[in-house]
């Protein structure tokens, strides 16, 4: 059972605050320990309501509600990579593809989930690490992608890609996409690549632009070991973001590396939570 | 070891009889067993040779050789479909994604194959069932895909599909391709999907010509139990191909089940087989 | 000024039957001349109003008023190919493409197009003919597209393709749809074509799952001749629609002749229409 | 008659040399006058021959030649953007879309095409200006197209768009690519748009990964005015690049005009050019 839940906000909007507001106390009233990070404390800081004291860490939660939207989930999710704590989302706004509870049923799937009526979803993570002439220089994880994409040039990159060693291609193009299934709706999508469920033990990779047209979107088993390398042109520089958060910039020869984690996400969602309805909803499908 | 070789082969060409003389000939050198498909036969009609007497089935073979080109291969898997024979294939004109060893390096191949230096690659088979009113009218595999096509109408058609029960969505479309990695290089590339890699458990479906732009490729687990029901309209008329070999003519409320057969196909490639090599001279990438 | 009013329907909706004598009993009430088509006096059948006695042609009206989806108008505009009547589109159910008034507007709109302040858009027709051996064997027109599709087979076919007699491609596909800009949101955007405005004097040849990636959809200038021959193999079988209607079967060696029309459809829109506005509501942008 | 000839190459490599040196040979055997490029000057530096002193303007020649790639001769294009001077290119290493001369033909075609026998194609450019707060801060030209990316940023950019004043979309996406009949083989295609005839009075607008699936390349007469309006977010940050060669960096609020320009780029070509010949060279079709 949850004890100790945290709770991690999207700043700013004033829906957020009543919303927490509605969420800390429903929490207080069945007595349990309640962290909330920095984004919450402002949030409260001009309210009546004794905010909770303890500031939110992967240590001390069992359970991190998240109020906003997929963005502040991953967001979350980021700040307790190492750590076994189940994530739930609440949006605000739209539907999320992670964040399925609606704010007027909240209440009541809460209920359900503290008496332990839920589903539990192991999300995959990816690691990634930058290496230059043999030195790690960059590590950080991606719920959704790591992407690799031209910087602060107009011309096409050149990118070498291995799968466990074995060479694939060397392609021309604006970039491309290593997206985790849970990231196959995102900017995968976008890009031209295909949905994949969630429970699939599988990676992709979506060329950005490519310029040869036969380039397309790669399937490979989660476990497979992807090094992506960098041209040797001047112009062979880009960047690294991993969740559309994080950056590294890259020079020519650098390496990139491409895995599975150690850990996962642990997503919890109602008993009633249907996968596909929530992609008929987003991708208005019929 | 394999001591009886089964040889199925393209009809009709002059530049397959004469390979299919130099391997009958290299394998009797070698006091193997042979046994010959119908085409073979008809091929060594008008020769001297004194073909071999044995007819071909799953039962008599340890290993098929096939000559021709990928569809000559897919043919030879569904003679075997189950039987736990290896398949290798020897292309004739281009390189296929399946028949990878050409007639130039074959009876060097062949001595390293034949003294057990070889690779072997299981594949996925899909097996199909079509239900009309709850009775099984038709039962088939495929190796590379099922397809669900309009037929005989110039309209869109209805499909209701189920992945595990639950409910994906409703399209219309032209059709829908369920492939395996293997197929996944075929008609599915045509129609928009993935890449995926042999070594990967999944099946695609790729819907084609879909009238909701945001019905994309999906990419489900292996294991997957995929039900595509037929529309109620008059116009909901279809054709269930396997592999583009075999047919069956669908109607409206039919329902066709697609899974991971129990069986796999064996094919078996020289040891130093790179599938990316083959994808990039395939594809032209680079 | 419009004095002579056919009415062209659906068939067999009640809210279509309601609609058309709501729009019957305004016409006559402005002592207009009504002449219906079939489907029209039918639904008026069983009603104690006395139908228009005058079967709808081409030569006894000014304006045609269509009552249904985009597929009734394109009806329309094939019974009215070589007259310069105008065309207004009321849809029932979902905003068309081509049908832009709604049921709850009609009678706004009507004043002030009776009134003669609307506008008025020629769309482009496509001429279609097949050649057997040196005949003319079948010819049609089409608003949206002439679609050339492979027919009672589950292989590829071969479509050889000439602009103004240069030589193209050959390409192998299911088949190739040649679409005017008013298609083009029509079949041609499910096959991957881009969207042409309609005013643009172009046409689009969109391939059908073709196995060349690179085949992509080609935009030629309106007065482009385009030729295409059918392969010259067993397999390549194949039918000719226009609009989805009308049907012409293909065998190898035919050639397809398709050329913008001398005539075109003169489409009547209230005075606000704005072209756009319909895209972002049909293609959900945004 | 062609009596002054520029020429401009492609900077460095010793291929190009050996060509420029054959070249000037050839023209100066036939006293014609010549003019050089400055990176021509370099290459002839350190050789013995005599380099023509007359540096190359717009002014001074009535044809220019073009050695190296495509690239150069869209280089060679921005330098005569305002004067009728006609254009030839010579490709080094690969067939060009643009240059369509082989190192091996050259002087047989250059002898028809100095003897007056030779096609002229006028191609369409397009000059994009840049405002803020109603001042112009930029104003370039291009062949192929005019660009618009996110700069410096990870998310997507908000981007609208107008077609001679009328709001055509809101679009969330990397960027939008505004792209000629002529560029429509270069970047846009890359980015999933149409193949548009050189003599096709269009402008193609192609979102680059756009965030909504149906916001498909879109294709509109040749006189039209588009306009594009970076959003008001903190994350609009972007850059217009014309041909891949010029920067702007472009701000929230900033509009950014698009129309074909005045001048067109007259490209020469030997008789026997054939258009769909290059494509099928350059696409692998077939």
């Amino acid at each position: 059972m949850f004890k100790r839940i945290g709770i991690v906000a999207k700043p700013g909007e004033v829906r957020i605050r009543e919303l927490l507001k509605t969420l800390i106390d429903y929490l207080q009233r069945r007595c349990l320990d309640i962290a909330i990070d920095g984004n919450c404390a402002l949030l409260l800081n001009d309210t009546l309501l004794q905010p909770p004291k303890t500031p939110l860490t992967g240590q001390n939660c069992d359970l991190i509600i998240s109020i906003g939207g997929d963005g502040t989930l991953l967001h979350a999710a980021h700040m307790i990579a190492d750590y076994k704590v189940r994530l739930l989302g609440i949006n605000v706004g739209h539907l999320g593809f992670l964040t399925d509870l609606s704010p007027q049923e909240f209440t009541e799937c809460l209920d359900a989930i503290l008496a332990g009526h839920y589903l539990e979803e192991n999300r995959m993570v990816l690691t990634s690490q930058v290496l230059r002439e043999g030195t790690i220089i960059h590590q950080n994880d991606a719920l959704n992608d790591v992407v690799i994409q031209k910087w602060n040039i107009a011309r096409l990159i050149t990118l070498d890609t291995y799968i466990n060693d074995t060479f694939v291609h060397s392609q021309r193009s604006d970039g491309v996409i290593v997206s985790t299934p849970t990231g196959s709706t995102a900017y995968a999508l976008s890009g031209g690549g295909p949905i994949l469920h969630p429970s699939l033990d599988a990676v992709i990779l979506v060329p950005i632009c490519p310029h040869t047209l036969s380039n397309r979107p790669l399937v490979v088993a989660g476990n497979s070991r992807i090094e992506i390398t960098l041209g040797t042109h001047e112009i062979d520089h880009a960047r690294l973001t991993c969740d559309g958060e994080v950056r590294c910039e890259l020079a020519p020869h650098d390496r990139v590396l491409v895995e599975k984690a150690k850990h996962s996400v642990h997503l919890i969602h109602p008993a009633a939570h249907d996968h596909f309805a929530t992609l008929r909803a987003k991708l208005q499908w019929g």
